[in-house]
């Protein structure tokens, strides 16, 4: 395409066009005014709270442009916004899409981009509702999330307490391997490599979420996007409680020949990895008994308690407790 | 302070500690969670739809780490989103402020930084409900504005018929000047410059915004962020209508003497120039007369008609007609 006609308004028509073929009626009552204009409008049910998250996710800091499949940062970048939803127990509506491309992306990449954008979109049932584009070197992007939920159902971080049980979903990780291969892989990631999938097409939780959220069965909950012993020591910290935590009961991933010479061992991929993207939350001990063990094929495991002593500690399998520090995922700390 | 102790959690701290002292009661309503967990509870009042947009600021793009001063561009990350509310005619509620900084701007910029975006927070009466930080190399900001109003008031780009007339608020080219002037500045823009001030702190429109939206004068709206030749267009665009712009009705601002030597030429800038964030609206011949002349202190001024042809064109003084180009800010055509 000539340079002076590849400008701003053809890249969102671009980004648009995709996005209308896909909508729902439910879609178009509930967003009456998408793309294309000054802001786009959102039309709230009764009865119910709006949740608003944004994350960034940025080439060099969270993925790699020669290393990361464009279609799986376009899945990507929704998935961990709308995790942040299903963290709340809320149903996801719409997005915002802010992105920032080099001229020479503005084709084949921002296609196959847009292709796993859409199908995270159809998957998570979040439609596109606006954003902004712009030009630059690297590839920039900013994902808003709009959802909702009905009053007072939301779980905070900060309803833990005292006695409560520790539950996590899933197996713990599994995406940190997956990095820790890329890494060493040359060149772009293999699209249909099981042993990556986790870490390049995450699933958020949602339906769990919402179910906890509805049915009051949990105090508080928090989604795992930086690491076990950094996202446990926040919902600690936000509920002004400690917790105690049976490393043996952590669910780990059983590494594969071919990846154990690279990897940590999966005990401390599972305390202290990112990206996984599953759900911790906390169940007062009446209540666990309404707990499925496996929840739409996704297992729930109980890991340990919730405790006065505001520090989070681990107990190995010899009975000693030693304290977790919170060594996840930290942008301010260490790069990827 | 010591380099493993400045991480997320930290930063977010410091974002949050100035922000909870100017929460009012207001705000503690319609959003009873804001900063510090998974996402941000919005409350919307019944019968009101949700306005949403998101805007890029980027170093190096939208603006210069080393002329723009950290308040500033506090201050224009938040107006020039907030703009876009006023533009359908909304009211701010609250913002999600998405910000990656090197570790050498966590102390110092920041402090000014959120000095500027506090002050624009109260004058705009939009409190910060949540947001990410990262750590990066450059200086990337994303701000995305959540606002309302009643039901089926919005004003689109859309609504534009033949025979309005087209108005805008204030001056037109004022902020395009004051970054010609910066650009030909050594070092930091001086704080109190009456000739930069629009570019650095502009004002969006609110009141004008709503007051029209509420009234139910115009039939479309956009804010002038791109300039008035771009933005003109995009409203013909989305109205599938054309312009007929007086050229000499304009409102051009007065070159002081200093700044002749450098500038374009007054008509020019008052076409062509970005970021002054007026508003540009079309009102039937019968609802002019409900316009006053000024509105708050602004002019509103008819500057032409809306017409069948779909072309924008401008008549100069002479009667001569000439097809408008969009000339206006575009980051896929140029670079700050």
């Amino acid at each position: 395409m000539p340079r002076n006609r590849q400008n701003e308004d053809s890249i969102l028509q671009k980004i648009a066009q995709g996005s209308r073929s896909s909508q729902s009626r439910e879609f178009r009552h509930s967003v009456p005014l998408g793309i294309g204009d000054d802001a786009a409008l959102f039309r709230p049910m009764a009865g119910h709270e709006t949740v608003l998250t944004c994350d960034w996710f940025l080439e060099g800091t969270h993925f790699l442009r020669a290393k990361h499949p464009p279609d799986a940062v376009g899945w990507k970048c929704l998935a961990r916004a709308v995790s942040d939803i299903a963290a709340m127990g809320g149903i996801p509506r719409c997005f915002l899409l802010s992105l920032a491309l080099p001229e020479t992306h503005t084709d084949r990449w921002l296609e196959l981009f847009l292709g796993g954008l859409r199908r995270a979109s159809h998957k998570f049932r979040c439609a596109l509702a606006g954003g902004d584009t712009t030009q630059r070197n690297e590839i920039l992007i900013n994902v808003t999330v709009i959802g909702d939920l009905r009053r007072e159902l939301a779980l905070r971080r900060s309803g833990a307490r005292e006695g409560d049980l520790i539950y996590v979903s899933g197996m713990l990780g599994e995406a940190e391997l997956g990095l820790q291969l890329l890494r060493r892989t040359k060149g772009f990631a293999p699209r249909n490599s099981p042993i990556l999938n986790k870490h390049l097409y995450p699933e958020p939780r949602l339906e769990l979420g919402r179910w906890l959220a509805e049915k009051k069965i949990a105090t508080a909950m928090i989604d795992l996007s930086d690491g076990l012993s950094s996202d446990l020591a926040r919902l600690c910290s936000a509920s002004r409680v400690g917790a105690l935590v049976e490393g043996g009961k952590v669910p780990q991933i059983r590494l594969p020949h071919a990846s154990s010479k690279y990897a940590a061992n999966p005990i401390q991929l599972a305390f202290h990895g990112g990206d996984d993207y599953e759900l911790l939350f906390t169940v007062p001990p009446p209540k666990a008994k309404l707990l499925p063990k496996t929840f739409q094929g996704v297992s729930l495991t109980a890991i340990g308690k919730i405790t006065r002593s505001r520090k989070v500690m681990v107990l190995d399998e010899q009975g000693h407790a030693t304290q977790l520090a919170p060594r996840g995922w930290d942008p301010f700390r260490r790069k990827l």
